[in-house]
């Protein structure tokens, strides 16, 4: 096919570069520049290379389409809009207000036609990397000799920022690696950042970097106008068999203002007079604002009408495909409207107290066995840990080019190096492509360098399932640089995010059956390295509703409110209390946003007013405020030691427990200070 | 100088080997894998490159060694304790063990000779970076034509994991624009990770990586023999005047063991008789362990008498220099004492509340202003958001290599290019220089990418200041991605870490009073981009207590408790409630971990039992039981919207804080609840 470059194309990358100043001016806030230096390759893109239906923008063959320089976002809104997605012009007009389809970033499960939430820099980028995987992973699984029926590529563009971030350098590496040829990445080398120009602390070479990641590298030294070059290298890059690709392409940032080229043009609007010469320029009036001029709208219907029939041709075959491969079918169907099994959580492990004690990192590694082999879609991984984590089943098959012979893209563990904020962000873009549960390990103090990528899991609605095992001091001599003290803190105040910390097997149990099932919710699940003893009071049942009493007294003189490895030594501390004739509740709290969500009845039940209630976990006390009264906890890092050590050092034990007890007890006696349950004083607001 | 190596270097090769085995074997615990292949290396650095003075670990000249690969810890404390450091054999047999100086990572502050905290995959690298850095800016600022009195150079290690994380791609890109000629990298290339063979998720070219920085890269391919190669290349390093050097060297992990180059001695000990026969190899008797031959422990000691001779040489040059240069001799020995200028204090502005509102990051950027000028040790920065943060003052000089016309290296303004979590962990590294207070810039929600080294500054007690501007959804328009909601939480939780959030002029002062102050502690700042009023009852000294009354009353019905931007609103909801005869009491809480050091009797007085406490922050309210009994606050994510509309969105205007505080009073009068400040429940124990 030649390429030729019409009068309308020219006129379509006007209308998108106007309306990007036009957007922008009249939110009064955003970012022009980008969008103006990206308008032709946006063009290039929509107008020939993206496969997409705008009408239907869950078509599970679509291509898929990154902006991880999200703050150019109101190029992406202008492009779906001229594609019929469902973003009018009123959306468009308002830009960056309250309520609008069009935020200051895209946001998936927002804005019909965004794939995934950009902004925060480099998370788009490793976003792509994850769909990549997807899109490699459910073709191996489910294409045959006689049908390519997923073939879908990921187009992703980012720019200096997004370079310059740690976790792109993560995903580049493992692109690479995992030779993820359905990947095309373009790197808007425009050489302002917010700083101004690049040299100021960005002068590598970029290329040679990307080579160095075996990545294949082209570049387009003339983006503004090489439109031939621009759709060339595209074209070569969606061609590329064997290797990811990035193209290098040098735009002017704000093409087209008076002030093109310079910073000033990146994060604030243009000057109304500025839009005004820009139009006249390139034959617009400058008196209308918000133009799409007919032709360029019809050229976009076309695209999305062409899109619409490549949909329908793919319907079709998938329809053969249905009567050569009925099972595969109604999996593949039934994976793309997230049903889970039927009968799926029947596999899930029960235990009785007189099964052996267990580190629940050992039980997560039971219940990962289990339900790998009846959920399909579960995909699981690890930072490099993988015998620390026990995140991969026994059979599982690596993730992994064939031409390494150490996997194939069938397989279902991917291994992921050392790169745990990549993890995070690859676990959202499979989550995006719609086909897997990503499930993936590291410790649980290293979550913590990945918390860019979890906030925005949640902040998607995506599910994602982290196993963090090494909880707390109890993993012993790696010391108190491995110890999370304050994680938990940081993941319970994460809005929409699960933080478990399971204390028994049945409670492994029940982080799972949430965490699985909430398909708008990620979960963070603790757990520990050392083994602890199975409850008297435990099941799925009740530790799936976040919060339950696994010791009940009449007439108790306290409550011990406690979550994983120290729930245990909450009972034996409330033995311990019994012994004395001192009657001791014990409840377990394994999930606190789970919990929450029960009915205030329920909840008073568990932590009732009357008595103290005692808080017992092994870290830091901050948060136990809106369940106990007293907190016994750990308010400094950690110590190396082997656990038992750790733990007697902290006071930790049982005996230390009861001892506390007994003086909380003592205390409010004698102070005759009237007990309210914190949940009471919170509960009517 | 010829190379040679004679049978006392063998034998000292021999020695690390075999104590490493012997340390991590006592412990049970711990990682003798990389000691072993890394032992000829240790063992040529200490013996002929690294200038120290082991009986005064902080001389200020001395070369800096940080282990990054800190798993290989037995490795550093054996070589420190055969150089005299203040480390016994005594407690080399406690490796690991509780309150021991041998912890399973090395922690700075705690064992002398370990300069930074590393284990966390990549922070040591970038510290290295940080360290470097500051070598640099003391080099450019004190050193005269006559006198090249600061030339130390900065030595790192570090392995296959902290070369796939992301923080050490951010540090090694940003080395190599600022052209750290005095940084010398090692790379121990031994091939494998946890999860085994590199080959499974790490296949990209380091070297072409690391050439694309613009560093030199050198590479010695038999580190396990080829002595003579692995101390040229070193000495080649370090006599670079030009670009940070990496030099790639092939070991073979558990060198000597029968299980070498396998992961099994990564991270487990060596079994009883695989010692036994090492030792028998390199001629040591088996039955004896933790056996430092005499002319090995002689040829130790020899290089330390080298060290304190070279100590010495420098003293009598620093004592010339001071002839010449008293002023800066008296400079350099306040800055290394650690002692801030005599009345610094004075520089800080104050406010009186007919002051011009103004936004927190502008107060701030007048508090840098002015003490950049009285403080010369301050070396800010910020991660590509100068503009926005507000970190630069006037007349600041870029710290930049001078080849770049930029800014040269007595530049005290970082360009850290979109590299939060390198900003982090370099930021370590100056403190740990000795000679430093760095202050650094991102948006508050993007210290989250950083999470990783803010932790370890508060571990080793680094003194590092975050100026975390764009503060909770008062930043309006770029939207939940960009609005930090939990992040307060987050950080609050971390132990030894100090997080401010002012609320007016007064309080931004205080904060940066008691952060500069603060040696041992480091710092995070959130502060407004939108204006607020300044107080009427704010003052220095009383923000610097963490927590003040604002707004007293007597007999009140209410306290509302509230931070920053939403003290002023508290403020006038409590007028509102005073025009409906509601007496409302307002305390402002810009620290809480600096409050909670105040004596009780005060913090009872500021939040008194007798009536509720209300908390009013724009955040989530995780955290806030522990001085609260109901919570006013944001516990979803933000929206993408001006400031004002996201305030009354999310009902923090104060129409919407007197009606919940009135509400808040009507319930707990109906309901008789009896109401305890949180402080007294938790003041006993």
């Amino acid at each position: 096919m030649t390429f030729t470059f019409a009068d309308v194309d020219e006129k379509a990358v006007a209308t998108i570069r106007t309306l990007a100043a036009d957007v922008v001016a009249k939110a009064n806030s955003g970012h022009p520049g980008a969008p103006m230096g990206l308008a032709p390759l946006a063009h290039l893109l929509w107008s020939r290379v993206i496969r997409c239906d705008p009408k239907d923008s869950h078509w599970v063959n679509r291509d898929r389409f990154v902006l991880s320089n999200g703050h150019a976002c109101a190029l992406q809104y202008i492009i779906l809009h001229m594609m019929g997605y469902k973003l009018s012009m009123d959306d468009l007009k308002s830009f960056r207000q309250l309520n609008s389809l069009t935020p200051g970033h895209p946001e998936a499960n927002h804005t019909d036609g965004v794939e995934v939430t950009t902004g925060p820099l480099g998370q788009g980028f490793a976003n792509a990397v994850g769909i990549a995987i997807a899109q490699k992973n459910v073709a191996a699984t489910f294409n045959r000799d006689d049908f390519d029926l997923f073939n879908s590529q990921t187009f992703v563009i980012l720019g200096d920022g997004c370079m310059q971030e740690g976790i792109a350098s993560e995903a580049a590496s493992l692109a690479g690696h995992l030779r993820l040829n359905n990947l095309i990445a373009i790197y808007d080398d425009n050489k302002i950042t917010i700083d101004g120009d690049v040299a100021c602390s960005f002068t590598e070479d970029v290329e040679k970097r990307f080579l160095s990641y075996e990545w294949d590298v082209l570049h387009v030294l003339d983006g503004d106008k090489d439109v031939k070059g621009l759709y060339e290298a595209v074209d070569k890059a969606r061609k590329n068999t064997d290797r990811p690709t990035l193209i290098r392409v040098r735009t002017t940032i704000g093409f087209g203002s008076q002030n093109q080229g310079l910073a000033s043009t990146h994060g604030s609007p243009l000057k109304e007079d500025d839009i005004r010469q820009f139009k006249e320029k390139v034959g617009f009036n400058p008196d209308e604002k918000f133009v799409i001029p007919k032709e360029v709208a019809d050229a976009y219907a076309s695209y999305a009408k062409r899109g619409a029939e490549e949909h329908a041709e793919w319907q079709k075959r998938f329809d053969a495909y249905g009567q050569k491969y009925g099972k595969e079918k109604a999996e593949i169907e039934r994976r793309i409207a997230h049903k889970l099994p039927e009968g799926w959580e029947k596999a899930l492990p029960t235990f009785k107290p007189s099964d052996d004690a267990a580190a629940t990192r050992k039980l997560s590694e039971g219940v990962l066995k289990s339900l790998s082999g009846v959920i399909p879609e579960m995909m699981g991984g690890s930072a490099d840990l993988t015998g620390s984590n026990l995140t991969r089943w026994a059979d599982a098959v690596d993730f992994q080019s064939p031409a390494t012979h150490l996997g194939n893209y069938s397989g279902r563990y991917v291994r992921y190096g050392v790169r745990e904020h990549a993890m995070g962000a690859i676990m959202n873009g499979m989550h995006a492509f719609g086909m897997h549960i990503p499930t993936s390990g590291t410790f649980l103090n290293f979550v913590s360098y990945a918390l860019g990528s979890v906030r925005l899991s949640a902040l998607s609605k995506f599910q994602t399932i982290w196993v963090a095992t090494h909880d707390s001091i109890g993993l012993g001599e790696d010391g108190p640089t491995h110890q999370p003290i304050e994680t938990a803190a940081a993941l319970r105040a994460v809005p929409n995010l699960d933080f478990w910390r399971p204390a028994d097997g049945n409670e492994v149990s029940a982080a799972y059956k949430v965490a699985i099932e909430s398909y708008s919710t990620p979960s963070v699940l603790a757990l520990t390295r050392q083994g602890l003893p199975h409850l008297e009071n435990s099941s799925i049942e009740k530790a799936s509703l976040g919060g339950y009493v696994v010791l009940e007294q009449d007439n108790a003189e306290i409550t011990i409110v406690s979550t994983g490895s120290e729930v245990s030594i909450s009972v034996d501390a409330a033995k311990k209390l019994g012994e004395q004739g001192v009657k001791a509740r014990v409840v377990s709290i394994p999930c606190f946003s789970v919990f929450d969500k029960q009915p205030l009845d329920y909840r008073k039940k568990v932590l009732p007013s009357g008595h103290p209630i005692l808080s017992v976990e092994a870290y830091s006390t901050f948060g136990w405020g809106k369940y106990a009264h007293v907190h016994h906890g750990i308010n400094s890092f950690g110590v190396s030691a082997p656990a038992k050590d750790a733990y007697k050092h902290f006071k930790m034990t049982d005996t230390d427990v009861a001892t506390k007890a007994q003086k909380v007890i003592d205390h409010f006696k004698k102070a005759g200070t009237p007990l309210v349950s914190p949940l009471e004083l919170e509960a009517e607001f």
